[in-house]
């Protein structure tokens, strides 16, 4: 096992093993390519379904993007196979019940698991099978997993051995309205979320939903998505959730209605957000008049917030991105990951990963 | 003058000339196209403002979809040279203020007025100044303006000389919503509007934000958008109006959050927008769990409009798709043309507009 | 039978029975479209692949752009099932083997049969197992297939009963280069033809190839591309073809280059052309210095070409572009309908469609 | 003057001070971008034209990608300012004049330039006129210009004051095609290249051409376009050149025709890439079957190469992938900028950026 680090420039030995089960589809993959990018951990495997295990695929095959970056296959998941790999830990970008019945397993061998399904993120067990489909057999990994927000989390993750990574759309609601509702500033009635994502948001199996000559700026789960549950748990509100397909790769772009107390001013909410995240390097709130947009975080682990009040009426717009395969999957995971061994926090993340590397290399 | 008809088949020497003023944008080329298809009226003359008419370039030149529909130029926009072409009627495809003042003059000499511009859209002239810049200067002609959208509004169209085609977000809203409001189904709140716009909502003048390596899923204009006002009007209740860019060329989907009155249901909402649409070609009420997407309604004339009903917190979302260069704004426009001219209302719009000739033809 | 008039307004007893065959994928739903709009033929059957079949599955329901305007249902492609719809023509927008079958069974019942595959493009019935993968059983009907290039085979079709619609990326060079190979302009030396085509060239059915997320500027098919030999054949000299995928919807863009004999012109390749084209309502040659763009044709069944000559080298750039499903299918399919039937040969083809209905009704 | 070292840790007294000239374009932003990120030099001042400069916009604002990465503003570009910054090394990304008057006065203050324009790429200044529409004045300069190709030119690179980085076409063919033709391995009849290119290719600067709703598939710049002369003098045979616009965001693929002498065959093809590049980070030569895409190069300083040989015909097709802003211009700038200073040549650039700094950190 390794024990966590503060921000030390680690040894080569101590790298911890990484493995990376479901690097076929979009998240896993992206999860691998960051993990390539790292420096500080050792990929030591890659698992996927059966579909591209059967030919042991190399990675590089599947994602032509990072020829040359690495020789692993992706072979079949099986609990010997990752065991093999003597992993430190594993991020699992598996569907919720392949995450519901691997992650217990693997903790049992005292192995790190970072999951990126929703297995592990509602608090009630009971919630599985209206919202999931299936019955919860783990209520023990259930309580004691910890949501993987990294910025609202950090000391609990820093601990945690069953790390819950959010979902991309909570995380785009999430980051901006859990400080608000937490300091109190709204009114009570329910928060309303109009979201759109690109077509990577539907992962990387072939159906007709996510062809190019198909995807169109639409609704979709109106009033039935599966992740507004997560947003209510973690806002802290009631909250009414509806996402959007739009016609583009990736990111997450979230508008959210609120209604603020009587007497609470924009720069009430301006000073909340601020104290929240003025030292994130991964979290930026925008200045008055400035709004996000996807293209800006495209790609990176970044999480941008803008807001404005109309005083009249108190309310209260916000507006978010994010990449939904980067902070809104595979980014915060390996954020995660650096937190819970103790690795300094940005690394493998975009510009901010070798901060701490080339400083040391530099001086 | 033509005298309105209703559905005869006209002949030769009675078709309306027509003029359309703002050619070399994407509205007024939109209408351009939906003319050279009509086959009821004669397009008489193509104006456009001075960048273009200075060359007095071929309209096929600048849109070469069109090579060998017309060889029209497009000329600058000047009275005179629209008299000249003496037309029955004028779509002004124009800005704001070049459409407040032609339209005057051009009512002065008989000729019917069809504005895409909002210069005659907002009752009160008084909001002029803060939502458009000008004060308004001809308030007997905006008292006289009909709002032309032509399903909630078709008996003054059919009568009126200067029609105020609604804006593109307005008609995404308003033709779903003010029939939902007049019915007094809803408790009073405002309602809750964010609407996603393709590129071409932006014009066709050269700009940072609109090239294609620069648009992406963003809002703009929070809590400031001229076409506010529009909809609280028409509407008849306040609207919160969020536009945003999606990075796509044409059509508009707008998702609506709305309060219901205690005790009115799904089934309510349905029976008040079947008997206002089912008999109208341009709007498809869809079916419980069919939603709208902006590739179903691109290029036509259609308004798809969708709803449900989450009853525990009595919020009724509602979405709705329309191309807007189209219902939005060209095809409304000649929507309404035909409406006045006594042509059958769905010639020259895609798949219903020659039926009644080919009916003809046919028998 | 019906018998072929020429350019007559015909009665609605007389319009053909057309069925449409793969009526789920792109080009058959194209097809549908077109024939919606077409006024001169009664659509009276759709069938697909039994995926589709099973659930007889409405046409709007999977095309929800159709909504209103047809309640037929896909049914599964039997022969029974289709002679039961007691059709003059049957549009086959099926695979290459399931055309080779069907075609002719539906032949010997005296059904004139539009075929949007290949099983009847070649002249030489060895060429299909090396570039198809099947023998062709058939022999008499392939010999007696009329290659289905309006333009170019305008008689032949008229009396034809086995129409064989050509490939999407051949039309895009034949229409271009048979003439000037024809007039001898050529050296000899092969054509050199680098095409492009927007995804839905590749089909509805689900693969990884075409979705939003995997969609990028690429060649494929190099050396090895089953257009290559239609397009030697009916080009008439050597052709190297290489085909690619666009990250767009539909249209095909082909560059060609050619070596013209000593003391040919430019001007010599323009006249050629134009004798071929000046009177045709479809292809358009474009003026010295303009070039083609797939948007100036997407949606229509024309053909655009350009050129230019390089006189020191003797090098000739051919460019011309269609809409795949259009010219390069479901179009070119109608128009040869339209002359098989002796109907006006731009009905249902976009703006020239309702001229001749539109004269009609208003004289 | 820095002294050129090779691979050794720097320290960070040492690192190169670079200014941007041109940095509100997409070639100069992608080299503050790369810059940025680059750990091994000190970015110290940023330049555009007069229209950002007079306010002096901060870059990320001009950029919201970058916000939080540098407080740096764009400055107007004058020679003073621009050596007040007391820069070791320039990169002009600027238009072809500018570069041609900035280029000989910098150098003569001893600062190393590295020019993205074509004002040092042709070795005969009499080309200049004819192909680019200005005399060019600085002969000696340009006599004195090394060609930055670093692939093909490192030693000369590593020497040179006055680097004229290759153009994004040029690059795309010549890494390709230069060692086949110097290996003697074609016929000497003129190479065919056909490519394509994103819309970023064509600049920043507003203009309707790059208009999300303009840009479609399409040839331009046939027999005239100014990389041709480039390329004939770099891959050393005569080649007919046709670029064609795509409608994306960044990347060029080009498919390159060639006809090969009697008896040399694929394998002799590959054997002379593979000797090139078997060892180079930044290029990779496929696999036979396997073709490169746009999408498997955006965003990186990679090329990759792929090539079949049709033998009948002793064709050969080759085609090649590149980011037109990383390999094509900003990534190839800072490419041949470590070179010249002595850094480790793939710092900066992707995840090749900081093994060094990594590798030095972690052991």
């Amino acid at each position: 096992m390794i024990h966590p680090r503060q921000g030390h420039p680690i040894s080569r030995a101590a790298k911890p093993r990484v493995v990376v089960v479901g690097a076929a589809g979009y998240a896993g993959a992206e999860a691998v390519g960051i993990l390539l990018r790292h420096g500080g951990v050792a990929l030591v495997g890659l698992f996927g379904s059966n579909r591209h295990a059967e030919r042991a695929q190399r990675f590089d095959e599947l994602f032509p993007r990072y020829r040359g970056w690495t020789d692993l296959a992706v072979r079949a998941a099986t609990v010997e196979g990752i065991l093999d790999a003597a992993p430190d830990a594993v991020l699992l970008a598996t569907p919720h019940e392949a995450s519901h019945d691997l992650a217990p397993t693997l903790r049992a061998k005292g192995i790190v698991v970072l999951d990126l399904s929703a297995a592990f993120r509602l608090r009630d067990p009971g919630a599985y099978p209206a919202h999931y489909g299936f019955a919860h057999g783990h209520t023990d990994a259930l309580a004691g997993a910890v949501y993987g927000l990294a910025e609202l989390n950090r000391e609990a993750i820093a601990q945690a051995d069953l790390i819950a990574v959010p979902g991309c759309y909570p995380t785009s609601v999430i980051l901006a309205m859990s400080p608000i509702v937490r300091a109190g500033l709204l009114d009570g009635t329910p928060i309303i979320v109009d979201s759109t994502s690109g077509a990577s948001g539907a992962g990387r199996t072939p159906a007709l939903k996510s062809m190019l000559c198909e995807v169109s700026q639409q609704p979709y789960g109106v009033f039935s998505h599966r992740h507004e549950p997560e947003m209510i748990q973690e806002v802290g509100c009631d909250v009414v959730f509806t996402p959007h397909l739009g016609p583009y790769d990736r990111g997450i772009l979230s508008t959210i209605h609120a209604q603020l107390r009587d007497g609470v001013s924009e720069q009430a909410v301006r000073s909340v957000l601020a104290q929240q995240y003025d030292h994130e390097p991964f979290v930026r709130v925008l200045d008055a008049g400035q709004w996000p947009t996807v293209a800006a975080v495209e790609g990176t682990n970044q999480c941008d917030i803008a807001l404005a009040v109309d005083d009249r009426r108190r309310h209260l717009i916000v507006s978010t991105a994010i990449d939904n395969l980067v902070k809104g999957a595979a980014g915060q995971a390996v954020q995660c990951l650096n937190i819970r061994f103790g690795l300094p926090e940005s690394w493998g993340l975009a510009r901010h990963l070798s901060e701490g590397a080339r400083e040391a290399a530099l001086s």
